[in-house]
């Protein structure tokens, strides 16, 4: 029972529902489905910003995500992944974030494997270099498969603030790689920046596969 | 930026979407449409508790609500309501609570005026005073009209744990009345339960009218 005439007093536990998380592909809700992500045929990147962690890069796009219209905010880079599948970390993860009129933030994340080398990647690297502000517009449908599979879940931001109640599609099967050079030129000029896995507590996470 | 080897000293700044806000009509996004919920004909409503503040009613039921699926879970009811809109109380506002798969939150809330006396209502009354457990069917679409008007926004529970990230359908023109009598009744056996209004900092709000 609550004393409504000491709403001071309430107890206000937030804090249960962080990102990243270690997602298990054997305790997930299993769905023989494709995560119900489509969007414009690019995104298109405008801005390139450092902001001491990693490169951000803002610009324009729409996406229609689990039956809502979301417009694209910003990308971003994590090396090595901040969410883990079954324990083990991936090279490179990609976020897409993107928000709605009312403010709900969906973040798409791309789990990026090493391997060829990935030409956006690279402009987006040679204008760092040059620091040059030039658009670069994403074939958002050469990063993220038609049919994209991996892992639903909700969480929070990965960075401060850490606000709550964001939804994350962790896409599994990524279009692109990056090669070992690109890797290795976000390692030179940037740390790691992976937040630590949280903790699920009561959490459930969709895993369509 | 962030320090990503010190991540427990990082701000966690939680508590800007907190719930019941005051609904202007004035300064919200307008859409000549309905609020996109459709639900079963009915809930059945199983388990009727006494949680000290409210009647908090149990059941089953689905919803289909900005075009996902929800579970029904829980009603309850606040006397006076929680919500104002333009400054103004209600008597009544009753909340449906639903939740998804992933554990996200949809509360319709119902703003109900005085007038005519609910058969549902009594019976859940009725059912109080006699101390008995039986299931109450209600229509929703009694309860909330086939065109539903009203606000649609981000915010939180309304008591503790205050959980955010919770999406409200606040429904302006609810289908039922409660008469005086019925008000009273709820007067007489449980206190003021109404969270203060909380600040709307950042966020959008919309109204389908």
């Amino acid at each position: 029972m609550f004393n409504y005439d000491n709403q001071n007093g309430w107890p206000n536990k937030l804090g249960h529902y962080q990102s990243p998380i270690d997602l298990s592909s054997t305790d997930s809700i299993n769905y023989d489905d494709n995560l119900a992500i489509s969007s414009d045929m690019y995104y298109q990147l405008t801005e390139e910003i450092n902001d001491g962690n990693t490169i951000r890069l803002l610009g324009h796009g729409n996406a229609t995500i689990f039956n809502r219209k979301f417009t694209f905010q910003q990308l971003h880079f994590h090396l090595p992944s901040e969410h883990t599948i079954d324990g083990k970390t991936h090279p490179l993860e990609i976020h897409l974030v993107h928000t709605n009129e009312i403010g709900q933030t969906v973040v798409v994340a791309i789990m990026v494997n090493k391997g060829n080398s990935n030409p956006d990647i690279q402009s987006i690297i040679n204008h760092f270099n040059n620091n040059v502000e030039q658009p670069v517009n994403i074939s958002t449908n050469q990063w993220i498969p038609s049919l994209a599979k991996g892992f639903h879940y909700l969480g929070s931001l990965t960075t401060p603030p850490l606000t709550e109640g964001v939804e994350w599609l962790v896409i599994t099967n990524a279009a692109i790689t990056v090669s070992e050079s690109q890797l290795q030129w976000f390692h030179n000029n940037f740390k790691h920046n992976n937040r630590k896995t949280q903790p699920l507590f009561e959490r459930k996470v969709e895993l369509y596969k």
